[in-house]
């Protein structure tokens, strides 16, 4: 499937106004949380439009907060012809993208993401979902949004916590699929460069694998162990941003690659030494490690004994699909290799 | 979007079996409902399958049961390798599609329709969808099914009221699309040749407009005035079959179509006869009607004060997108055009 379009602008008000006018016949209607109607909506300059506000938080990121949103849809008599515009940050338009794509069996949509995350991540590529029964992303759809509309006028109210979080991501991208990415980032390019860049880069994968069943999963590099991290914490009622557990599992993982002898040692020293430097993330202590692996075993994406890793094998390049049963996994943390 | 195979056979056990056997890495699970458990299930002959059981019936065909069939699925460790057979009549196929549609974004699923309503239309064109605050279908996708077994052998099990229901949707495709249809209706054609012809009928169109903005609409034919009628019955909890409403439904839109003049009297007491002769159904009643307005209003294909209609032009033709305001419909039916 075609990936829409990505609009990269510096004037996100007219942005929003050219598509509006552009599509005369779409209503819009957009979808806050409790942070973003306040920090972002202004900047759109209209406040005519509609609204629906919701909670904002992973931990919010559930069926009722659909309902919710549903609800409100039919109370403003939301129809075909009505686009819903989600401004806020990855779980606000994980589930805007979701309550889209179910009501009516599908209105049009488009992203505003407003944190870096957002920009470079979770508004590209057409994944919708929530959590349910705490499992992440259990429940959603793949449908692309009419637009994104990408302005870095929404970042200086992000707290610089999410920005060093959002860098695991674009590391990830860079490592696994984009050398010139990941020069770009050594070479302290403009964060607005970067942005471009990094979607850009996610589109190419996702143009070529909508549905996550081949190539997509590369981008998978870093999470297998980053989600079972965030699980971890979640099971621990210690919260943790999904960029600092993706951070994380890159480490480990790139140990890994380097212990199978698909990435050399001087490739993994200078990843994981990028990582440390825009992340300042610290490895997962043994003590972690030990607790960790149950997670591992529960991810949605590990079928059997086996797990299944995305890992790179050069800077820029990865292979999907390597899989690695439990009991090498403890062998190789008891042996030190990884 | 290419459209799925749909199979016909005499032997569905035999047929799922051969489903199954060559897709040797697919899992199935079962979605009966508390009817087909009994009735239908036995027929596969296959006692070992996993099943999930829903409460029957259009009162259930909402979020709270989506919610549990999801659940159920994580229970029996449902992943991307299970495939939900959904074994049932057209609100069980329509609850079981949209739940594999957005369980981990989309698992495969199969239809086995177990009434005449869901051989000849549900369980054929990819709409899943649930009601929601007492609209039908108001949350749903479009999403096919890998494949749907259709077989006479379950007719057998059903009340003849469900037979009479189904009548309304094959004449309505007829009427609309496919006039050797109508004809073979009118000549007592076997109904094994019916469900071929009438099911062909409706995947000729899906194929041509998978999602529903284009020539699909002609499959609405009936419903404006259908659609309402059933949630005008739904909001005073009283049940009626969706066919019926249908039928009662195509009766009203063809005196508007002629009326209209875009068909002509004869034509018209045509429909009406076979229609009355195999459903028989009475028409609206005018204290109905006055009440029906509303949930016209309400319905999610009429965007403003015009309601769109799908209408024949003739036997076996149709036209899409015929606006009326819903004071012309008040006038038409207070001067008694319709």
């Amino acid at each position: 499937m075609l990936n829409p379009e990505v609009i990269h602008t510096t004037a996100v008000a007219q942005s929003l106004k050219d598509y509006l006018e552009n599509s005369p016949n779409l209503i819009p209607i957009v979808l806050c949380d409790t942070n973003t109607v306040n920090l972002c909506f202004p900047v759109l300059q209209n406040s005519q439009l509609k609204t629906i506000v919701i909670e904002d938080g992973e931990v919010n990121k559930n069926l009722n907060t659909v309902e919710l949103i549903l609800g409100k849809l039919i109370d403003l008599k939301a129809n075909r012809q009505t686009v819903l515009v989600n401004l806020g940050g990855g779980v606000l338009t994980d589930i805007g993208g979701f309550a889209a794509s179910i009501y009516l069996r599908g209105i049009p949509f488009i992203h505003i993401p407003t944190t870096l995350l957002g920009m470079v991540d979770a508004s590209i590529g057409g994944k919708t979902g929530i959590d349910f029964r705490s499992l992440k992303n259990q429940i959603g759809t793949f449908t692309h949004p009419e637009t994104t509309l990408i302005s870095s006028e929404f970042l200086s109210t992000l707290a610089p916590e999410h920005i060093k979080s959002a860098w695991a991501e674009i590391i990830k991208t860079a490592v696994i699929s984009d050398e010139a990415l990941f020069n770009a980032i050594l070479d302290n390019t403009s964060l607005d460069h970067i942005i471009h860049l990094c979607s850009a880069a996610k589109q190419k994968i996702v143009e070529q694998d909508f549905n996550d069943k081949g190539i997509r999963q590369l981008l998978n590099f870093g999470h297998t162990i980053g989600h079972a991290y965030e699980s971890m914490c979640l099971a621990n009622d210690n919260e943790i941003l999904h960029g600092f557990a993706v951070a994380k599992g890159m480490i480990l993982e790139l140990k890994i690659a380097k212990h199978l002898d698909v990435l050399m040692e001087a490739e993994m020293l200078k990843v994981i030494a990028l990582i440390v430097s825009k992340t300042q993330v610290d490895e997962i202590s043994d003590t972690e490690f030990a607790n960790l692996l149950k997670f591992v075993h529960a991810d949605k994406k590990n079928t059997s004994e086996k797990v299944t890793f995305s890992l790179p094998i050069a800077v820029g390049k990865g292979k999907q699909g390597i899989q690695i049963s439990m009991e090498e996994l403890k062998n190789w943390k008891n042996q030190g290799f990884i």
